[in-house]
């Protein structure tokens, strides 16, 4: 399946970044691809006092409209990376999905913050301005099935194994790792995420700029990064083979090793 | 704390690989190191025929006696590898350690067992000669308290997981990752376990060998490779610095923002 991989430069202007990621979308559709990811916060830069004024109803605003017709017009499954949603007031990191019809597939609101303090650095408490979700990570039942989460989450290892037992093909994350973490981090748990559940990454940042690392990639159910888009704004088609996951999960079979009788992943507080 | 990665070349002798461990162990604490880790079946070639004759009760054979003396006359917590244990006809991959009065800590069943079938290059079913552990993985109180599993157990992060909700500094793995897997998975698998649980991690292989990769590593709490011991036998002390726990603990605080309101890792079966 052709997935493209929607590097975005992503701006302080609303409109302009939702008309560039329209033109992405059609021009990912021209080159063939079956399903398109955004980066995390597609339409406002990833500055907090920013949020609330580009925030709005998810869906019913100007990014879902987006989102739903560039979906139907191209015929591609659409994972709108994520938008700040308002909602009672309070604003959510939420990402949206659509299918080849236009139809909303469903939300994910984003459930661990990315809260981090590394002294003389870099300090950046998501927290402050959005309300964690309270829900588990999107399954879409496109031809290779795929389920969502949000950047910071990718750090949890549960979440990826929800994604997993949930009978997934693909992990898409839309993200913005940060120049700090990017460099030492990003690579490091897209791989090891794909190689503990033997499903492809697929991860995609705005470009490279003061507040995002870039490198969208997609990584194969190995662990080997299959491409990289490095720094630079474009639209990489990938293609992520079936034949892959079947070979890995034949040849080390974890799926059926686990041991389910000393452990289980439980969903809800105990 | 200063930590000695025992990286023994494994042969098919059982009484020499006794003795040059012991060598290791003694050389190891005359350079200074509070914690020595032996690699997995440290007493015998990872050769499945080999197993049987080279078993033995644990505690109560040559290696446990080995391991226990060394570890009183040197004053070092000792995590001995693991052996083929002989226990009411079975055979197990078990590790046992050793505190610094030469008491027995505990020991540890491999729960998870390598069985790999890569076509055209490598088939291995240990579970065809040995029998899978029922318990957790085995918790040490030494100074930087210390979790330990074996080899194919990384590759399950829950097992991980566990040692981390235990409240490990530490996580000692002895292993002997395969030419085939090594290259490919071996550091990956390692780091991440590190950065997902910020803890350091200390894999400890035999030397090159055509059964074993070797690489013998120290990873920190930040997903870096400390040391690498590469192919040939040897001995290397490396430090772990507490220091870098409380970084990176401080500065990205997954451990704080695990939702345990959505999900618990469940000892037992469900």
């Amino acid at each position: 399946m052709k997935i493209a991989l929607c590097q975005l430069h992503v701006s302080c202007h609303k409109d302009d970044n939702i008309e560039r990621a329209k033109q992405m979308l059609y021009d990912a559709a021209a080159r063939g691809a079956a399903m398109a990811i955004l980066p995390e916060m597609f339409c406002i830069a990833y500055v907090q006092e920013l949020f609330r004024a580009a925030a709005e109803p998810c869906p019913g605003g100007d990014c879902a409209q987006m989102l739903s017709a560039a979906a139907k017009q191209t015929g591609m499954f659409v994972i709108g990376g994520s938008v700040p949603e308002l909602s009672d007031g309070k604003i959510y990191n939420t990402g949206m999905s659509f299918g080849p019809d236009g139809s909303f597939l469903g939300k994910y609101r984003k459930a661990h913050l990315f809260d981090i303090d590394v002294p003389g650095k870099i300090r950046f408490i998501e927290s402050e301005t959005i309300t964690k979700g309270d829900g588990y990570p999107l399954m879409i039942d496109a031809p290779m099935k795929t389920g969502v989460e949000i950047c910071f989450d990718i750090r949890f290892p549960e979440w990826a194994r929800f994604i997993m037992i949930k009978g997934a093909d693909i992990l898409a994350l839309p993200a913005a790792f940060s120049l700090n973490t990017g460099p030492r981090h990003w690579e490091l748990l897209l791989r090891a995420r794909a190689l503990d559940n033997q499903l492809f990454v697929a991860a995609v940042s705005p470009a490279r700029s003061k507040s995002a690392y870039g490198h969208s990639i997609l990584v194969s159910p190995d662990g080997a990064v299959l491409h990289d888009c490095k720094d630079d704004e474009g639209c990489a088609i990938v293609d992520a083979d079936p034949a892959l996951l079947e070979e890995m999960r034949q040849s080390i079979p974890v799926r059926t090793a686990r041991r389910d009788d000393l452990y289980t992943l439980q969903a809800g507080k105990q």
